[in-house]
């Protein structure tokens, strides 16, 4: 691995000033992070807060290897789903029972979308509008759920979505739109958003997979509708953690789950022939969630305890700015596509280059871990709980350096197949 | 905890016997197994295998805490989904690239009966048959994806299948039943089944919740279209362990998986605009796995190595025979609903008892775990791996004392919620 690049002096000594103004929201020391390793790509896989190997040994140890089948009811693992849901509901701004930990961001999703079509109640409400340049899972599922639904689909970018809505506003019955841009890292308004759908009687569901745990999103003070994302990214839950669902208590008893799994039943154990949701957030559930993983992310989201959100969002936009100054001081000249504006910036900061498969390949090398995105981005995600401003001093001589050698274009760099 | 009652001689020397006789399917050493406990719950949350914590301990602190994002390419969790599948397959009969191991049963058999009535390609045939007495589940689910996907449900006792299928047989686009009825234990004819579906040009879904892992099944040997079952019962992968679906290959080209998530894409990576399913079993995939529950399960079932499906299924009819024969001689005289007959019976036995939850919790509190099931089933599962003839005397020594006694009776016995 090439050694750390000389690192300018003046920039060493800004960041110690920021880490230290930017303390209180410093959880470096709950989490494991490889010797030599820069680590930005916790927006796609969260670093291993340090106590969750021991709490996951315990839960096969002793919960299911001794308490057996009796830790459903004796370990609370029945509960585990809407428990953790509440816990995490406190970090998207959701009160008590409104937010269930289970299945994946595209299961929610797809059961979102038809509850939604179904809440819209008219056969003359039935347009979703989707971001055509969404993650593209939320494109498929939208398309899907919605053809089975009987609905149509608009793909309407979010700057477009205004005018749309203006257009047809009253036969749409669902936005479905990011938080957060997975690829440019763009934060959207999400109280303006949803505030002109709720003008023309439509309802928006939230994707908060790159904002989730990173900054705030209010989603009842934004009396948002519904909301999905996943839990293990920022959230560190751990890789292919259980996802989320958010729905809002007032839509709850109009929300039909189409997975319409026991889980999700009013009694489930009374082993009825009819299916009866449950009262609350609880029919959003339907099968059986995993546990390893649900009581993983329970323990990963301890590192969250004491924590204000609106000091972990001023970390980050810190360190994205922080970045973008480094990269210029560097004298790295690649177009940031980024906003500069801290209220349209989520927790990353991604840069254009032609090569950008092998510019992230020759990062990883140097111990620098990013994210390519299709077609030509650089994706370097700030996860605000573990990295320091120092890191993104060492990040950004990596790339200056990359950029200057020309490693980027190195066969041992060229294409093979990377994860979100 | 009462201790054991005073076993008859006889009985004891013929288990140990039973036991020599059929020790080619023993693998309680394999398995961790609380002191003093009789498990008969393996139906409900199968055992821990005894390496399974020390390799998810390596995931964690390894493959995640190390290896970080890297680990999707490096430690094999992408493809870990399949591998898993095949693996699993083996054990139901299926050749490679048909099962896949993700999500839960529910979610798998919604994805299964709207993509099946997709299948069937006529919208004169749209109905989809349902055993009434199927674990809920499964007949909510049905409910709820043939409403959505315009289909009609029939509720249709496996007895009256044959009659039902000559009625309207050219209407019917899947049938939904068991392998092994979840509360009496009774194995419905698979083969026979499949092959009358199949003469009316109608498609069967297997779920094998109950019989995944303890008989052979033989999916491709029948002929069978598509099957669903769980990963946490006979099959020990944990709490909540992910379940399986299995599309066999002739209809994997016509299969249309409504929760079209990214991971089941031809091209994952590709962030491609259009859903475009993978080429083979890999379209049943939706969203990202959670690999804690899925490697749990992988290191779960290497416990099967070297195990042939029919040693095991030898030991468990000898198993749930010589119980049976220790009521008699023990004089418990509860009707058995779990048919006598060899080629009729799961891997369980179920008596019956008007106050059956009393009876099965006075038999937890003598530390024999079984399961009570509505309305007034004692259902006791025998997990061949890792129980013995032994066992048997002794779950069968106390059932006969908890009725001699009239413990079943005793207010602390009285109900709570049990999870299945």
């Amino acid at each position: 691995m090439p050694s750390t690049p000389d690192l300018p002096a003046d920039l060493v000594a800004r960041a110690r000033d920021l880490d230290a103004r930017h303390a209180a929201a410093d959880r470096r020391d709950a989490f494991h992070l490889p010797d030599g390793l820069t680590y930005l790509d916790g927006n796609s896989l969260g670093a291993l807060p340090r106590t969750v190997a021991a709490r996951v040994g315990e839960v096969v140890e002793r919960e299911w290897g001794e308490g057996l089948v009796r830790s459903w009811n004796d370990a609370g693992w029945w509960e585990a789903a809407t428990r953790v849901g509440d816990r995490l509901g406190v970090l998207v701004g959701a009160a008590a029972g409104q937010v269930v930990v289970t299945d994946s961001t595209s299961t929610n999703l797809f059961k979102v979308v038809v509850a939604a079509l179904g809440m819209a109640g008219s056969p003359t409400r039935g347009r979703v509008l989707v971001d055509p340049d969404s993650f593209p899972t939320d494109v498929y599922v939208v398309g899907s759920a919605a053809r089975l639904a009987g609905g149509q689909v608009d793909r309407v970018a979010p700057a477009d979505v205004a005018a749309h809505l203006r257009d047809v506003g009253d036969e749409v019955a669902l936005l479905v739109y990011s938080s957060v841009d997975y690829r440019t890292g763009e934060l959207w308004d999400l109280a303006s958003m949803t505030a002109a759908a709720h003008e023309v009687g439509a309802l928006v569901c939230w994707d908060l997979c790159h904002s989730a745990g990173v900054l705030e999103i209010g989603l009842d003070a934004h009396e948002a509708d519904l909301a999905v994302g996943c839990g293990y990214k920022y959230l560190n839950g751990g890789p292919g953690a259980p996802a989320f669902v958010y729905v809002a208590e007032r839509h709850q008893a109009a929300f039909h789950n189409p997975v319409a799994g026991w889980n999700g039943h009013a009694r489930p154990f009374g082993m009825e022939a009819e299916y009866e949701p449950a009262p609350g957030i609880g029919r959003a559930r339907s099968g059986t969630s995993g546990m390893l993983g649900l009581l993983a992310l329970e323990e990963a989201l301890r590192v969250y305890d004491g924590v204000p959100v609106a000091d972990l969002r001023a970390r980050s936009l810190s360190l994205t700015r922080f970045f973008v100054e480094a990269l210029g001081a560097l004298g790295v000249d690649l177009p940031v596509v980024t906003p500069a504006d801290d209220a349209r910036r989520g927790s990353q900061v991604s840069v254009r280059h032609p090569e950008a498969y092998g510019v992230v390949q020759a990062l990883i090398a140097r111990g620098v871990v990013g994210d390519f995105r299709e077609p030509d981005l650089v994706r370097l995600g700030f996860a605000p709980l573990y990295l320091t401003h120092h890191d993104a001093v060492v990040a950004a001589a990596h790339l200056a350096e990359v950029l200057a050698t020309g490693e980027f274009a190195r066969p041992e760099h060229t294409r093979r197949a990377l994860v979100t």
